[in-house]
């Protein structure tokens, strides 16, 4: 099997993270004993990635279970209930957040005594991290059949092994597909403004051995047109009921022009990114950052000063435009309103 | 009527053209006596835009015209010749260089005597630049028409005053539908690699007093489903026969998502811009850029020094997808194989 770094680990009390901000350039890892400076690094995109996000929501979780020095259970558990609440006010759309942190709560919920919900707060973030790696080889497995020898890939953003526990979602079928000696070649869109694809995906790729090339956000139409591309993966935020997809920006635009070009295009996601509660595309919130973050790169500004940015983090992929989506359970296809319900029942 | 900017001057021998990579934190302006300095100019994008570049291109051939000082008019044509392929190598795509390089060149060759070619070179490279702004300024007038108070307009890269002689093309029905008074606000894609849009669209509008926002050009899907947008002109590098439309990255994408979302998609190009010996999107050269302009952001390297980047500087936007191309010549629609040509004739 391939070996990439780990994402995010646990050590006895110890939370040992990449600082995505540093890479490519630097290597470096954030260790801390502190859930509010975990809960930080969610917010400020230390980390980040849907999964990778839910692990450290779970992991926050357990931090402040290992570390808690109170000798009441009601204390324990009203004190977590606001972890829990901090946790979750960190990213809006990622549903894994939502879902890591809801878990190890209605779990810590059900126990008699102190030292019990400290050990079933702890046993269920490391269980979360594990399904969260098997969860994502099954997807490996399954998608990496999808792959034939001399095939172009694209792919937006980070839905990788970074943005996991490991192998990432998107990312997974082209690391299997690697281990069974496939020869492929893969397009990793730079996704502005955080530059995840160039930063991050081109990095773990290149890391693994795998051939890729960056390309800009907007150049995704005429490589359609011009580059031979048979295959478009990309990993989702979340999932609605009926196949809506939030995704990082430029999933839909990559969805529409795969359509048009006749590209397979498919969303590559653990059952834990589907969101039951959510139909439609205006059911959950999609979330707003900083203005900054758009204006500035890395200390450089690249608009007037007297200008200001709109700056939505994700966008929105209708299912019409998928062809298919790989879980852990399964390869699912349309019509989603269907396939959804029935995989996750 | 507005003041702008002074994108390219001629001023008795002398160049003067704002070096558009210092902006916006700078308003440099660089003077040449030189034409391999003006040329360099537009090969290193310190001048860009179709018909600034075709501006430029002319005003080379005059610089070197004003200081010639041989004394044949067989050598003065020859080493105009030699001076208009230089020019020509600078940039492939704008098919602006070549129809003005071409339009000063076949004046020349009509003369009789060597300060006869010489003035009618210059003359031409004057009438060229003269012409440009007069047909900016007559498509602002008919697209300001398309125009309401509380619009939202979007476009992409720099159709703006700066990528021409004055008004820009995309720009200019927003230029003169603020001198009628009308309230809009725009939205200008940043346009990687070069940041055309951040750096140069928001600067110039920001400078005439209208309301203007940056967004990351992937998010052109989640804006069309989130802010009300009214109205998408952008510009053109060249326009074929049958409609295609060369131009920057972007272009294709917001047209695809604007047939999509019910926004009305224009083209504003002068008549110069189209290229009746093209018909399909494969009957010219779309322009390979260095990766390094893609790899480097301002001297920071956003991606693995083991990967390397595809750079196809414009895309290819076809006619289905345009609801209109705003000319000095009058605003035409589908069909364009049949419009074009007739508003040519």
């Amino acid at each position: 099997m391939l070996k990439l770094p780990r994402t995010i680990e646990w050590r006895d009390g110890v939370v040992r993270l990449i600082n995505q901000k540093e890479l490519p350039e630097n290597l470096v890892y954030i260790e801390t004993t502190d859930w509010r400076r975990l809960a930080r690094a969610i917010k400020d995109m230390e980390i980040r990635g849907a999964p990778a996000i839910g692990v450290a929501a779970a992991f926050s979780m357990a931090l402040f279970a290992w570390h808690f020095n109170g000798d009441s259970l009601e204390s324990f558990l009203k004190e977590l209930a606001y972890v829990a609440e901090e946790v979750k006010r960190t990213r809006p759309t990622a549903v894994n957040l939502f879902w890591a942190v809801e878990r190890v709560l209605s779990r810590a919920k059900s126990t008699t005594s102190i030292e019990e919900a400290r050990r079933i707060v702890i046993e269920e973030a490391l269980k979360i991290q594990k399904e969260d790696e098997e969860a994502n080889r099954r997807i490996g497995e399954i998608g990496a059949d999808l792959i034939e020898d001399g095939d172009t890939i694209i792919t937006v953003c980070n839905a990788g092994s970074l943005a996991t526990s490991y192998w990432g979602t998107a990312t997974a079928p082209m690391y299997v597909a690697k281990e069974r000696g496939k020869n492929f070649r893969v397009i990793a869109l730079e996704t502005r403004p955080y530059l995840q694809g160039a930063r991050l995906t081109a990095w773990e790729l290149a890391q693994a051995g795998i051939d890729v090339y960056v390309a800009t956000d907007n150049s995704i139409g005429i490589l359609a047109m011009k580059e031979k591309i048979n295959l478009a993966i990309v990993g989702a935020d979340r999932i609605t009921k009926t196949g809506w997809v939030a995704n990082k920006l430029g999933t839909y635009l990559l969805a529409l022009v795969s359509r048009v070009h006749n590209i397979p295009f498919y969303v590559a996601a653990p059952t834990s990114s589907f969101d039951l509660k959510s139909v439609g595309p205006n059911d959950f919130e999609i979330e707003r950052r900083d203005p900054s973050e758009v204006l500035y790169i890395k200390g450089y500004r690249i608009a007037p000063e007297e200008v200001t940015a709109i700056y939505y983090a994700f966008d929105l992929t209708p299912p019409q435009l998928v062809t298919g989506i790989i879980t852990e359970k399964g390869l699912i296809y349309p019509p989603f309103e269907k396939s959804i319900p029935r995989l996750l029942a």
